[in-house]
């Protein structure tokens, strides 16, 4: 079922508008052309309504927002809205300052998101208001375990319901829904948070996989989600011990410009709840 | 003869003014780095006539352009003008919006350049004006291939007497020509096209090599066209059926910095037209 | 000694909000996270004092200042002082234009620095002011030999007494001074100057030592250099024939990676002078 997501991407080849930050644009760049997709950065208020034009569709990010960016990618998500595209918000650090959590509230307000994807701590400070990040990375408090798991399912379910959005909330374990699925994904290493923009990369990964699949964003999200955490396996497989984060970020790539359907399939570790 | 133009980029080691995209930025710094060159990053209006006036030439790179870097651009074009700098241009994405056309116009415009380099879908858009391009790859109707070779070299030097540059046009096939002489260069690998950024690189590394070789721009635009393809045929050579597009970036980084001008000379394929 | 720096690092775990250039940004935060901190990159004016407060120091390089990132810089900085965060300064290409002096010189004015770490060019031009700098390079009449040693060390330490913060220049030696104590470092690899940003990212993990060692600022900068220098040399002994700059890069960050106090211990050459 999985492979059917991927092999969708590579017949499409979707160009995904990103409106991102400039720590991790390189790496966007470089996933989207691994998977099968193409990107586009463009952030200029005076072009980005012709840009999500001749595109698939449309990913929001906020890691290094600024006074420039942000009129910008409301702008873009309307548009995208407008052509139906499917628009994406990645809330890096929601939370962390009222410049985030403002402008990731004024894009659910102005914009029809069709999945949110974040770690459980930007999710919360989102869905909440006000703010429980430090920073970029999930708090420990809030990390998703088994023990809070079906807890972090009803809040993301009644979060998908509100938004109308997929919402994906991404850690040691995964979980995707639309407020009435949910699929849980097991899939993934540890070490993949010590390489930079690893939810950056998803998020604009995962755009190109909803672009291709646009009958069932769900199944498309979650195809995005094994995906990246078969690879980041795989990828760790790979590594001697001389190897670190840098080389492991190299594998990764390599891993999802090699990943084929059978592959995806066959080592998807997921549940539907 | 390519030999040559290598030992004087190496003997020369030029500074490049960059004014270039977020997403690509660490990749040409890189190559000029690895070329034998030295880079700087400027963009700032109050700053890019001073940083200009102590490099040795200027790469415009439209990948990211905005309302504050414009403006940047053409000052720093113009001062390089005024001191007989060498100045490229990089049109990326030029007709996929308006923004990326009209700012490529005025450059042409207000600023002498040395050399536009492109793909053909950049070119076609920037040449006749109007959006015929889908983002920042080459359309596919507007790839050069041997059945519309000499449509496109007529093309080019048209442009090149037109604009008074040396217009570069890359793709499968790359075609350098001054108006005149017309270079047709059929180096490289399909697998470069899945590296993020290719193109900008390849434009940081034709400005060093012009700057260095002042004598014969068309040579020297031949010269790192054929660098570049060389370095993407051995370092792909070097990859394992593991490696994917990522550590193909990585050997084609290691090729340019190993690159000597026998190797250039031995595996260059290029004829005169 | 230089053991227990690494220790408290990887025990502090510190989140380092950076205001930085877009050309490196990714490789700042790469190295933050490879050797056991956490890395946040946030620089517009509404948001920096809220970033800056729940970080735990502030790393500011003027690698591509702008009319909007400096005051950004000054806020970040004077808040971090009111909140007794360590603030360490990256004067990149001061000299080189009078944006980058004046943003540098303001900045010394306003902000109480912990470390200033920079070229010998650049701590010249910083130090005396006007521009001698060529870029972003250390100019080679400026580069620091056996012979000019002590005239270097003697500048170091009155700057550092000056400006009452811990003074690092790095280049082929390395020196690091509070205006008493000083230390000369011998790690590295030449080869390290053709990597893009080695100075970047020796500012941000340099930061990250600062952080979790306020008790020894001095020796935790000391730290943090022959961290670097014994890093690039592990890695560059690891280079096949093949490898250039960009794998040079990766084998760095890796052992970053891996570095422990006993490798930084045995590994540092250095003496206190």
């Amino acid at each position: 079922m999985l492979k059917e997501r991927l092999e969708n991407l590579r017949q499409c080849a979707p160009l995904v508008h990103n409106i991102t930050n400039y720590v991790t644009a390189n790496a966007c760049a470089n996933i989207l052309l691994a998977c099968g997709g193409s990107p586009i950065m463009a952030d200029d208020v005076d072009e980005v309504e012709e840009i999500t034009a001749i595109c698939g569709g449309l990913n929001i990010n906020l890691g290094t927002l600024n006074a420039h960016t942000i009129p910008s990618m409301l702008m873009a998500g309307k548009k995208a809205n407008e052509l139906s595209h499917p628009v994406l918000l990645d809330p890096v650090g929601v939370g962390a300052s009222r410049l985030r959590t403002g402008t990731a509230e004024e894009i659910l307000k102005q914009v029809s998101l069709s999945v949110i994807r974040g770690n459980s701590s930007e999710m919360k400070a989102l869905a909440v208001g006000g703010g429980t990040t430090k920073g970029v990375d999930a708090d420990i408090l809030d990390a998703v375990d088994e023990e809070n798991l079906n807890h972090v399912i009803s809040f993301a379910k009644d979060f998908a319901q509100k938004t109308r959005a997929v919402i994906a909330i991404t850690g040691a374990i995964d979980i995707a829904t639309d407020g009435k699925k949910t699929y849980v994904i097991r899939n993934g290493h540890p070490m993949m948070s010590r390489i930079t923009g690893t939810g950056c990369m998803l998020s604009a990964m995962m755009t190109a996989y909803v672009v291709a699949n646009p009958d069932d964003i769900l199944e498309a999200v979650t195809a995005s989600l094994c995906a990246m955490g078969i690879c980041g396996e795989r990828a760790h497989r790979r590594l001697t011990t001389l190897d670190g984060n840098t080389t492991y970020y190299n594998y990764i790539m390599d891993e999802i410009f090699h990943l084929d359907g059978d592959i995806l399939d066959g080592g998807a570790i997921y549940e539907m709840r």
